[in-house]
């Protein structure tokens, strides 16, 4: 029977890295199927992705992963170790666009992404139908200023309740507050309809059509407490011309926002992207 | 013999201005080889190229010519009329880096660029080399805060006696006065080495590796008043990653730069570029 | 009450032929939106596009459109003249993939392609739940060599019934017989997986993972008897390399295949593309 | 003193192919800067490149580079050293086009191509001034079926004259024989100008205008006895429509012809690009 793990690791640059970590990995068995590296000279940090079969060790893998962890600890590694059969559980948010929920249903259904997709969340009713035509819990909550507050709470419960890792923003179209996001346990990814940091902010189809851009583009990002400031993960771009009515700018930037959110999605959940200071490392 | 021109107008938007304007070229004998048309319906502005072939017409081209211009005054049209027989010339502007200046030159002497370079200015000596390869006139004039107004009146002086009507700044890393663009009689394109609105201003290579963009661009646009915030005529993207070095975006970007820099001159040679507000029709 | 209609015209190239036309629209009161024209000298041929505004022509729709009958008469102009309150009718054949099927239907539901889809015609039960979600009458019509025939006549009596004008084929994984393509009074788009003519005919993403190639595409192209022969209407591509297996070069291509598709749907609902010998005229 | 050196292997895989290599650079005290693998599972083969320090090893050159050698014996592999003080000389084929040419000079000359080009090999006199400008000996070797043979012959004495590692075709009219590339120590890359395997061999931009497609393209790729199907480095492709001719075809194709075989070369001075059966891993 095979069975996969990924690695990911980042920590302070410094000789014998690679090695120590192939030197474990070898000595229980294991098989290094792909790997891929990177340091960043000017920040000293080292980085690194590890892909290994776990089918043929001879040790078990609890003492596979205590080896691991100990070489971590000798070389103040931030690492995270995913087993290939623990299947990851995602969260979407939406408000009352449905083009990228469909398009993450259908990628999810169709097999594309390597995930469970157990709730949907939404500040409106619109689009439960969808969620029920995929069989998703949806869940109703709206938000007044009032009531941000507690309905995040609620949210963070929810999330929680059905064991939630990655919550992605579907053109959600609220602002999660930076109390949420710090105290929210894993990863929150955001599609912003702009070729950031052209554009930050609301109504970017607007403003480029304003300013009389020749390409128009989407940008999918880890959200942070400052508002289309995260770490950016993917993005692309789309051709326009004068013929462009803003309408058009939107219709061609919704094609943009599916495909960019659900790469950055299938490239999280297959342990590519890792964080440092405001910029990612993805290893595609 | 053949003998084309073409015909740029603009004005504001009413019934009966494509019939018009066929109806008089058709009246003289005139051939309609290619005609594009747009209506900005938000800004009620009426655009239209036609390019013609006179080699058959049954008057002669000041008549012609003068037909149009009744037409035009009739719809409060501004127009401009080039014939294809008159080789326009180009002045350019540099600095330093090479890339940009080499790509221009070749691409005038393969005939890709329909026009004359009969002068290089600089505010630097390196370059003369290159011009000196091409057969082109150089001329330093070097610039300091305290002569800035001086050199631009030199400048000035050597566009118009080259008859320059279209100036490119091929990265030239000077700002062009207020004053100067206003007395220019011709054009002045740009070439940005960003995404605009991205990163406007200085810099932008190295503020697009700190930001941690995934795809970095190049912007060509007519100089004006406001810096970096004249109309946009050409740009391009290209793919980045957290592998790229601050030089490497340097050095891919160099690519997109003259590429997009030539594109835009192209256009603009071929009367394919209207200016209307901040805005640009292109008509490729 | 405003009042659209678009009329295509190729013909033989000559002189005043965008004189003639405009001069009738001008005199019937119609106002020219939108025009664009080609001129393909080697051929010799001459194509337009006009989109214009009925709303308050002082004659009626009737003779405006008998003048214009008469000014095709008079050039031996081949024309399509549609009025925009007349919505076009789609039929939809599809196998077992169900991405480019659900793409269509939503972006048709979302407003984006201008047309009513009434009827799914496939060889295989699998597709049904999808055309029920969408309301849509779902015909399982099975194909063995014995009935291909019997089926085909079959597939034109549902499409006649159903009033359709264009036969989209999503990843229809039949081939449409030479005396199918004849009768069917309407347009066929295929969608085919590869850039053509590169992998020509069948298993294009398997021929391209063994040709090592570093891009891959698909092809929106009308369907005739020469298979992957058809003039194409659009192209697109995306990058790949040795990390990509079939499987992945499949997934990447499902979201090229959609796009490609629906640009294609797009541009012929919007009376933009012309056929002229093996080759499109695209006016977008 | 900092001293570079890079690895590129490949062999059939096995276990603990990274961690034999990884220890023994860990030994000597070599400092892995950067490194990158692929597993083909379907050829069963393994691919690394690494790249490492070598300015604080506490032993000798010599004595790591025997034991990389016996590390590689053990595992079968077949590798290649490269030190980065060793500058590699680029060889380079024209005929009549100097787009291509100019371009390699002009990045060599930038620092762009990590190369010495000491020679310019040509069936015409044409290009002799760009080569002059340059400062690079420009050998005139005219061609005709009788004196092929013979030519190849000097051509090869040239090159190993000049100690070159890498000819580089850059539009270069004339198929090298199967003897040519038999005899040459050293690689062949060429550019081809369409998106291959679309328009294998003559007159590809024609052949693109007459089926009509969308986007043109090139690929750069290693000469081989096959014509045009060599393993494939690089392609990319450029839009294009019915307004496009022939010569704008050339035109467009000309910039994508630069930018593919100049990226092509990089990557290959780079030791990125290891070929296995007709295919290429690129690590880029």
């Amino acid at each position: 029977m095979s069975s996969f793990a990924t690695l990911l690791v980042s920590c302070p640059d410094r000789k014998g890295l690679v090695a120590s970590l192939a030197q474990v990995l070898y000595g229980h068995g294991a098989n290094i199927v792909d790997a891929d590296q990177h340091t960043d000279a000017v920040a000293g940090q080292f980085f690194q992705r590890i892909h290994f079969d776990m089918s043929d060790i001879h040790t078990d893998r609890t003492s596979l992963e205590s080896a691991i962890r100990e070489v971590a600890a000798r070389f103040e590694m931030a690492f995270r170790l995913t087993r290939s059969d623990a299947v990851k559980r995602v969260g979407i948010f939406v408000s009352k666009y449905d083009h990228c929920l469909y398009d993450l249903l259908l990628r999810q259904r169709s097999g594309e992404l390597d995930c469970e997709i157990p709730l949907i969340i939404s500040n409106h009713e619109d689009l439960r139908p969808v969620a029920e035509q995929f069989g998703v819990r949806f869940e109703h909550l709206p938000v007044t200023k009032a009531t941000k507050a507690q309905q995040e709470q609620e949210a963070l419960r929810l999330l929680r309740a059905e064991g939630v890792g990655l919550a992605v923003l579907a053109r959600y179209m609220q602002i999660l507050s930076d109390d949420f996001l710090r105290a929210f346990e894993g990863d929150v990814i955001n599609i912003h309809h702009s070729f950031l940091p052209a554009f930050v902010g609301g109504k970017p189809y607007h403003r480029a059509y304003e300013r009389g851009v020749k390409l128009i583009g989407a940008t999918a990002h880890f959200a942070t407490a400052d508002l289309d400031e995260g770490p950016i993960i993917e993005q692309d771009v789309v051709r326009c011309s004068h013929r462009d009515k803003v309408d058009d700018l939107v219709r061609k930037g919704r094609d943009l926002e599916k495909v960019v959110l659900a790469r950055a999605v299938r490239l999280h959940l297959a342990d590519r992207v890792l964080v440092y200071g405001n910029k990612t490392v993805v290893f595609d």
